[in-house]
């Protein structure tokens, strides 16, 4: 057996996320079902991260165990043929050691939320964007930001499917800038909390809004209760950017 | 009757372009239907260039007289409500002169040209930039882009359906760069023949391939003749940027 490491662009937009689901297509059951079809085998592609339904990957990092020979480049172009038209894209594939692995080797995680705030929804970004159409006051959300970074109990902004064992986590960034007509919010940290991303930019919103003032995430990060939540950003303005690995 | 001028983005994916056809949907015929059902008038959009079958719209001016009493907000909102579906979306709009027009008052214009180079198709921007395999080399295409700025006879690069009175056109600007796995061409001119974008770029992608050398390209030029043309490079690569008013 083989350990290949993986790196995969996909668009969310048709699936229910990377991991298999019962209910509907995700992008791990559609790299399975084109690896089988490619070498026979039913080999389980295992990511640094489960995204949500509809959230996106710029460079998701993913592993998998292949039992027949095959080059780098004969996987990378027979997977990007078979997987055809689903909108997944293996960038790069390498040879890693049978210990590397996707999800545990993995000590950094980078997201990218992208909100375009203008009055006119998007036509060549829709289902890329959050479209806001108030003006949102990015200085003021970049405060917000500030009082989340750091190591925090985030009971705050966790699903209540979450599995992970602690809510404390260390948030190394999450820094908020205008571009033109969007607002980028970049997070980065060890790892995160199911819906944390989406939760903190839903607060930011707010704040950016007026809704909140900066105090309120203060607030709402010291209350540990996921009632003091204003809302999740949805996920299709959401990029996973990339899995660091030592 | 107001004469308004409407600024718009589009994707150019499900339309067979600006300009009404016969034959499937186009721009035109979404903004003139959805102003009926806002207004009950049959209005005709008038636009500064009538993109292609796929090309996409950054920010198309146009221009359209309505009888009604209208507000600049409301005939915004009203339209980016009811060409949803299509990805249409009105961005600005201002009450122009009678007689300013959207095509004979337009000064310049400019377009974007995608290219995706890099061995893995696209996820995310599928439909939004042309993907080239091979590498391309950036630095001879910007040199035989450079033969084609200036007061020329652009008969090679029009297509045989062009209604321009002449194939002498001053092109302003043609300039070739490398941004990350992407390579941009911008292209600037008062006016351009019909397919004259598509066909510089399609040459210019077969330097860049080092299929045709620079001198190549001068000699296309020189030629005069459809026939010595590459190839034209794909619609849906293509964006109209900006149309340009005194």
């Amino acid at each position: 057996m083989t350990r290949w490491r993986l790196i995969v662009e996909y668009d969310g937009g048709p699936f229910m996320g990377w991991q298999r689901q019962d209910h509907g297509p995700s992008v791990q059951q559609t790299l399975e079902e084109a690896l089988r079809r490619m070498t026979g085998e039913q080999a389980v592609f295992t990511a640094a991260g489960r995204t949500d339904a509809g959230v996106h990957a710029l460079a998701m990092s993913s592993h998998v165990d292949i039992g027949c020979e095959l080059t780098r480049h004969r996987l990378r172009e027979g997977l990007n043929a078979l997987v055809r038209p689903s909108p997944i894209s293996v960038l790069e594939v390498t040879q890693v050691a049978d210990d590397w692995h996707a999800r545990f080797s993995c000590v950094g995680r980078r997201y990218l939320y992208r909100i375009l705030n203008r009055r006119a929804p998007p036509a060549l970004d829709a289902g890329r964007v959050w479209h806001i159409a108030v003006p949102l006051d990015a200085e003021t959300m970049r405060e917000g930001a500030a009082h989340l970074v750091g190591r925090h109990d985030f009971t705050t902004f966790r699903s209540a499917q979450c599995q992970s064992d602690s809510p404390v986590k260390t948030l190394d960034r999450l820094e908020v800038s205008r571009i033109g007509e969007e607002i980028h919010v970049a997070a980065a940290a060890r790892s995160f909390l199911h819906h944390q991303v989406r939760s903190m930019v839903g607060c930011l919103a707010m704040v950016g809004r007026g809704q909140w003032q900066v105090d309120d995430i203060r607030r709402a990060l010291d209350a540990r209760d996921r009632a003091a939540l204003g809302f999740n950003a949805p996920p299709h303005g959401l990029y996973f950017v990339e899995a660091i690995y030592p």
